[in-house]
């Protein structure tokens, strides 16, 4: 097996209890390297179309890659993968924090998780070993008292936890999968289907060392990336305002997501910056694994809601999406609103999204505060925020509807409620507004996972520069956010899929460092001769194996689409006037799948499935 | 200007008279680099379409790389290119020496040749000085006769001269244009261009330096390279052997065309070896332009032909076109038909391929003593080959026939000549047989230059090992020759764009350098942060670019056929009952098509050509 890899996957089914590892030749590796490489492939090859995201054949991926427990920033984290209840598509997601990490020390690559168990159960691995234990004492329990229960039973406080929290036991579609009660694969709804298989966590321990094919080479570059991050702009201001230092620059652009998108500019948004965090509720930083940057707050507060540090604080996409997606600039209520995501397993932006959508469907009548157990539930109302986020997790009145999604939620309100149902596929969109970075808006459409910002260029800031990873693919030409040429689109598909080798990888993309720093890195820790040619390939590799997947649920083209309000102009503020154009956008979805190899309903071509050679995903169709 | 350039291309209208000087920007070069690129890009913008290729509106372009001239092996190299008056396509050729280096040391990246002349003349460049100057003196003399002279008028033994012989003076469709007397730029007829502008030779004297962004970098990699090419086998065994060191291999594997490609095993093969040519008529080696490896033979013999070591020797192409494709085994003809062939600058490919298609023309009865003067044009007849070559030259009897390419021959001969001749759009099918090299075959194919062994992969050897190109691209898994699956015609597709950077670069084949040692060099030669990936763009441009030309021409999918010859199998040697499949060609081209982003024509999409940054040639459609 090569360095960087352990050669071992952890395969559990927790219908039979059998536990068994596969061991895949590096040949394996090097094609489809980790994160979602490895979790497409094994979505594509084992699981049948038409299942049930809910049900026993669903799997669950957890998946490390190259660079995972690697002692450089950036490199701890992990993906979690399988077909997505919300999206009825290809879902995954990544995830810092210090798990993945410990998953490679503890001698696995992967795990994949199959079948269901008929009582609560967490898993437990140490070094190799695996056990699936009983977890009806944890089942209901919040992910801080669960890690410590978890901790205090295995008798080691250096275990690291990956669980649910009680809107994965009660199977909200967004229900995330936490690691380290604070750091969350968000979306796609994978910690719902970790509930429905009864697999409350995931314990971990490893005392094994990552295998370096070039440790001299690998710790020099380490030490070169320590000294740059220090000095590096980017880098400074995530560890001084973490990723909610941008969000008043976004504000002053319009791309701030205001009222369920109905606004790019919020006059609150001062009380909820990164700014007003540093003032008023911070009390420490804290970040992943070998990382420096530490750009993940904690806070606190006492009144008027009890803020745990413990669990973290809220990010950008957070501070968006319980705050000005909802109309609130409560900062103590976002602190709070955030805890208690991170407590009981929800995605922020997901569950954000959706009383934001509820929010507007009030006040456009078509919910009453019949239908919300007497909640009044207007823009602005920071105390029916919190409230819906613990009747959302569980299972409560209104809650239990919003719990599918805003697409079905809107289809059970009805009343022309699916105006203001902000998806793509069936997921809630992220805190980035598409009328603004309009090739994000592209992105979205076309994401396998449905509208996603992981994988898809955030081109804020391409008006006036070119970021290194671009520049690297040979795009010099910087062009204004609000076009959707054909350029910009090719400035889509090179960044898209560099953004794709980040999580096959799996690294932060966060961590500023440019693609020659982190080829030097990935050569040093797996001894392979690689280049950027070899991994741009396996990034389009896993891009077209998760559509593949996707059009194996018959969810092609047709499921391609944005929301008509962003194709509605802003009314106000500095883009007043600007939306995204119909036609401008579908010509932009047709040159996208042209340029990648696919064809018009947006399948890969079978040419393209050789040339990036997985032939074998076009017998699957 | 960006270095190893000189941001200044010469151009020349020789029916005005007028010189002047285009100044590209540093942008323009890094985006189609040189050579190919560099040809393509000026015919695609400045030739309208259907023009004649002979007249005054072809132009014809000299084209150096951004390593041309840069003091490392490989590197003495440039490209000749204009609209080819043996296809009516997209026209160029790579050639070695010492001519390339010096225009680059006279402060040109390239050199436009516009217009025609009235009467005979020569352009003199000498460091940015450029002159035309009258030739008449010169028009008719042999290549070694018109170096002599221009070096003794200028009075300087250390000009450099490309020039036609009384072929180009004479349009033969396959002249070439001849560096050093010695380095044809052979295929596509040059040659017939230069001579049709009345352009004898241009002379050049250059004593500029060319410029390093990291001097000390390349002398490093310089060095580095110098010891690597003293132990690597490969570039020892082409000092020792030169390109004929090959041939017994082939002919053993049944991959040595014969008697017009009837057979791919030549019963004469070790006469014609290349240890034959050391043990018989070797005298010295010649390289190109700071070329160590010198795989360039000097032969001599007195007797039956006084050959002059002054015109160097056969290498593989020439003893396999005027040998066994003729069926000729004796070595002092070859030699001397390799030296007529220089002297006259005749494309030794093309013109072997000629004759044998004479030949069997002639066995065929569709051919009599009357058609040819009287030769007896047997295969195997040594003789008649040197007459022909002779009246070729001259436009003499048949020679006047032949000069035009066996698919026009073809026609002026009729009685089903065309079942004989061997050739892609009208270009004659290099020594490299498809039954063999079946993915050379669909290269063949598909090459806008016709039947071309430069630009496609050569898939001798890689039954059992894929070579250092192909596997810095992620390809590792070694497929047999005979064989056309799609995994092959990925190899083709990735094999053939890594040529055409070597193409644009313009860097030697055959010095045995991996991708990354040659990035290293571009970088330090330019000071470009560039890698691979930024390169095989650059690559898939100029391969687009010039089939643009093709597709503009209506050249498309209808022009890309091989001879019905290579569809019939082997009768007799290893590879008996063994030929190219029908059905599986053309799935191969589709799949080509399809995977480079080619329609069902095999036109660019115009999301290809915006993908890679050339959307203006979808405008010339």
């Amino acid at each position: 097996m090569s360095y960087g890899y352990n050669g071992k996957i952890l395969r559990v089914d927790l219908s039979s209890g059998a536990i068994s590892v596969d061991e895949p030749d590096e040949g394996f590796y090097r094609h489809y390297v980790g994160g979602r490489g490895l979790v497409s492939y094994f979505l594509l090859r084992e699981l049948a179309s038409g299942i049930e995201p809910l049900g026993p054949e669903n799997k669950l991926v957890f998946a490390n890659g190259a660079l995972t427990g690697v002692p450089v920033a950036g490199s701890g984290r992990n993906s979690v993968g399988a077909k997505s209840p919300l999206t009825g598509g290809y879902g995954d997601a990544e995830v810092g924090g210090y798990w993945g990490a410990e998953l490679k020390l503890a001698g696995y690559d992967a795990i994949i998780v199959e079948g269901e168990s008929e009582r609560p159960v967490y898993l437990w691995i140490e070094d190799g070993k695996a056990e699936i234990k009983d977890a009806r004492h944890l089942w209901g329990k919040t992910t801080g008292e669960c890690e410590k229960l978890i901790r205090k039973e295995l008798g080691d406080r250096g275990i690291r936890v990956a669980q649910i929290g009680i809107a994965g036991e009660n199977q909200v579609r967004y229900a995330c999968v936490i690691n380290d009660i604070s750091h969350a694969a968000g979306r796609t709804g994978m910690g719902a289907v970790m509930g429905s298989k009864k697999l409350k966590a995931i314990a971990v321990r490893g005392h094994q060392k990552v295998a370096l094919s070039d440790a001299r080479a690998v710790n020099s570059l380490a030490r070169q990336f320590r000294d740059w991050l220090k000095i590096n702009r980017s880098a400074v201001n995530l560890s001084e305002n973490g990723t909610a230092g941008g969000l008043m620059a976004l504000n002053t652009a319009s791309g701030l997501p205001t009222r369920n998108f109905q606004e790019g500019v919020f006059e609150g948004a001062e009380k909820i910056s990164g700014e007003a965090i540093n003032e008023n509720i911070l009390v420490g930083r804290r970040g992943c694994y070998a990382c420096p940057i530490r750009c993940k707050p904690e806070v606190a507060t006492k009144k008027p809601y009890n803020v745990d540090p413990t669990y973290g604080g809220p990010e950008y996409e957070t501070l968006a999406a319980l705050g000005s997606n909802c109309g609130i600039d409560n900062l103590e209520a976002i602190a709070k609103g955030s805890e208690l995501c991170n407590a009981y397993g929800l995605d922020t932006i997901s569950t954000g999204a959706c009383i934001a959508f509820a929010m507007e469907c009030f006040e456009q009548g078509i919910l009453t505060e019949q239908d919300t157990d007497g909640l009044k539930l207007n823009f602005g109302n920071a105390e029916a925020m919190l409230k819906l986020v613990e009747m959302i997790a569980r299972g409560e009145g209104i809650g239990m509807v919003l719990a599918h999604g805003v697409a079905r939620a809107a289809v059970a309100f009805g009343n022309g409620a699916e105006e203001f149902a902000m998806h793509v596929k069936g997921q809630e969109i992220p805190m980035h507004e598409p009328r603004y970075k309009q090739a994000l808006g592209v992105g979205y459409t076309i994401s396998p996972t449905g509208a996603d910002h992981c994988h898809n260029i955030h081109d804020t800031a391409y008006t006036d520069r070119i970021p290194g990873d671009l520049r690297a693919l040979g795009v010099f030409q910087p062009l204004p956010s609000q076009e959707l040429s054909a350029a910009k689109v090719r400035m889509l598909v090179y960044g898209s899929n560099w953004q794709h080798v980040l999580n096959c990888l799996v690294f932060c993309q966060f961590v500023p460092l440019r693609p020659g720093q982190i080829i030097d890195l990935v050569r040093g820790v797996t001894g392979w001769d690689t280049n950027i040619w070899e991994l741009m390939k396996v990034g389009e590799r896993c891009i077209a194996m998760a559509r593949a997947f996707n059009i194996r649920e018959g969810m092609g083209r047709s499921e391609d689409h944005l929301p008509r309000r962003f194709f509605i102009p802003f009314t106000s503020g500095p883009l007043e006037g600007i939306s995204l154009d119909d036609g401008e956008m579908y010509r932009a979805i047709d040159t996208y799948y042209a340029m990648v190899g696919w064809d018009g309903d947006g399948a890969p071509t079978l040419a393209k499935l050789q040339e990036l050679g997985i032939e074998w995903v076009a017998d699957l169709f």
